[in-house]
């Protein structure tokens, strides 16, 4: 059942839609029989709703897969019977933890407003089908068949997302490489299916071939500067599931505070927090997250960013930001993360041992964007800290040297970061 | 905050209150200088509700700890100023999920309604408390102290649940030999404090030495008759916290439904479930309500009744089920499980071999109760079994057979298990 569209099908108002050239689809949107594209970008938005508008009953699925052949005959369905199943040649089975909650969860979105049923009694009162402008032989199920074994790992930047689905006489069928693809068929899946005025479920006769355009697919929520509750990231997860969106870049602390509870530091979010009990995210909240997001093939990619935008980290860490200096005395303020000292370095290589134990994706984010030099040219220990390392008046430098002197620690995760472009200069 | 009764005090109405006399508290309440109990267990609930008149601003605590002695004097509580926190001779510190959580979760408990701030600067709009009734120094947090390490693993039998609360002069302060214990104290806590007409809250100064009545204070769902939503059982796990409760009995399966969905026979809840896709529990949902009920002390004991109680099962399995008879041809309904084939117990085996990897509890319910009779009674496999093991027509001696085969058959779990009484005749 979609989650953008009425049934009428020509508006959509996703999540996180932006232009109907998604992250997911190709420029040339392909419905054999029914329109050629004239590949002109301008235009697509048109050939999207045209798309809709031409296909009777054809449901919109957004994004757009790479390929639709949708067909006129659709097919009743009845929620009593229908089941989602693993394919006899399927190299994940029931006991796959992934697909075993998917197939529960895109059941109730499939079948939105399908009133639960109290006994098995009831299965007969759903009234037969009939007609003779449905196919012959509706699917009872969707048998969905996993190339290759892998229930319990996390997506990654290689994970293979592609999947071919066909509706047509008989259960539907869907085949993916992975579990992380089967999950995006079945998101597919549930948004073809739609209700007509008589309030039955039908699904058109379709068959499509599908794989994502860009294989980072992100979100970026930033907790730091407004916190939000465990519950609105799991509904924001769920919404990009929908949008088939791949990693949540959480952005989760930040000058303002610093919300996650660290078990080895738990001064950062006891003094750095807005508050330390309600407004933060315990390692157990973490997990939660983060296996949330996993059943729904989304990878968690945490930014921890310094040495600027730390202002909420001092708090809780004395000595860790430089202090800043009004002519020859401290003004009481502080600037990015200390350089010149060899503590920040150890605080810094000990809580990212930490962060890469709570999050097991292979990326952390260590931002190093926006780094304000006028403290550290304000202070004189860092001016004597420059002349020792010969950096003059150069603070780019001394930038260049926290940036490569922290991540390249190995317990800073050489070559498991990502970082702010504007560090690369 | 109470979650039983107004701030008044003097109306109980718990999820699970039965008597005024818990599972936890002792029969004689004693509350020095106040009330001295006569001790008659049937005025046992006068004196509760006395106690509960006669000390101005004192909160009932639900179930009454063991003993409590309470003041006039009372102390504001500032939200935004109290915090929970580990005592720095406690055996865990941050890190400990168990704790950690249970410090946000309690705060939102403690103080309910509090509105969620939104920046830091909002620290200083909080009115400042006055008066000469007051306490001298209000305790702007409670500090938890545990004496024996372990964060995680499970409650059991054995865990230790008592704890002593002290709010006075200062921090208030909690110490419990077990973080189980520091549970209940945190729940007593919570209850404790109290707003005033003018929302401001308020804790009366107090001493409570607490410890469980009963080591075992249980709640069954029967989860085969009425399916339950995940959601109504974490619920009830949070109900069951509230209330000092430490055993979710899961009656999970019955004749009704089976909606346990097992990895390795798919087919008992593909085919014994009310539907095989919503009315399920997976292993992930298991887990979800094992590490929830974790969280809140609590253990989670399942039930696989056999060999009655076993109607659902034969929907997907079949051939474990007896096949009655009317006269010499069978009926086409089916009895008990099949005490007579090896089958059965293979089965058994391997199915309880993962259901004690699923539920880590070192108890596992095996039923055994209300086995009927009359379909062993009807067919003739039964009776040459029967006769082939010498048991007469004393059909007692066959369903002690099964009893004694399945449980003590390694795989089945010798020793950690719970039968119904009526199977030990």
């Amino acid at each position: 059942m979609t989650r953008f569209q009425g049934s009428t099908g020509s508006v959509f108002i996703g999540p996180f839609r932006e232009t109907p050239q998604s992250l997911w689809e190709v420029p040339l949107v392909s419905s054999p029989g029914k329109i050629s594209s004239s590949g002109v970008s301008f235009c697509l938005s048109c050939v999207f709703l045209l798309l809709l508008r031409c296909v009777p009953g054809a449901q919109g699925v957004w994004p757009m897969p790479q390929r639709v052949v949708q067909s006129e005959v659709r097919y009743p369905l009845s929620p009593h019977d229908f089941t989602f199943q693993y394919g006899k040649e399927s190299a994940v089975q029931q006991g796959c933890a992934v697909l075993d909650v998917a197939f529960k969860r895109y059941f109730s979105l499939t079948f939105t407003g399908y009133a639960n049923v109290r006994t098995g009694t009831e299965k007969h009162k759903v009234s037969p089908y009939g007609g003779h402008r449905f196919g012959t032989a509706p699917p009872t199920g969707l048998v969905v068949t996993v190339k290759e074994p892998g229930c319990d790992g996390y997506p990654d930047l290689d994970s293979k997302e592609n999947y071919n689905l066909t509706v047509a006489d008989g259960p539907g069928v869907l085949i993916a490489d992975s579990v992380w693809g089967a999950l995006r068929g079945l998101e597919t899946f549930s948004q073809l299916v739609y209700q007509d005025d008589d309030n039955t479920y039908y699904v058109n006769k379709t068959e499509v071939q599908d794989y994502p355009r860009f294989q980072y697919r992100g979100l970026l929520l930033d907790t730091s500067r407004h916190y939000l509750p465990l519950s609105a990231i799991l509904k924001t997860l769920d919404a990009m599931a929908y949008s088939k969106f791949n990693v949540f870049h959480w952005h989760i602390v930040d000058d303002p505070s610093f919300p996650y509870q660290s078990p080895t530091f738990p001064e950062l979010s006891n003094k750095g927090a807005y508050h330390p009990q309600t407004h933060i995210y315990t390692v157990t909240d973490v997990k939660r997250v983060i296996e949330h997001a996993r059943l729904r093939g989304i990878r968690v990619v945490p930014e921890f960013d310094t040495p600027g935008h730390t202002q909420s980290w001092g708090k809780g860490q004395l000595g860790l930001l430089t202090p800043c200096y009004k002519g020859s005395v401290p003004s009481g303020s502080f600037g990015p993360v200390n350089p010149a000292l060899n503590s920040s370095y150890q605080f810094m290589s000990t809580l990212f041992k930490e962060v890469s134990v709570v999050f097991p994706d292979s990326y952390i984010h260590l931002g190093g964007d926006e780094v304000d030099f006028t403290c550290w040219q304000s202070n004189p220990d860092i001016q004597i800290f420059m002349a020792k390392m010969g950096f003059g008046t150069d603070y780019r430098k001394l930038e260049s040297y926290y940036i490569e002197k922290c991540p390249r620690t190995r317990s800073c995760m050489c070559g498991r970061v990502i970082q702010h472009s504007t560090s690369m200069r």
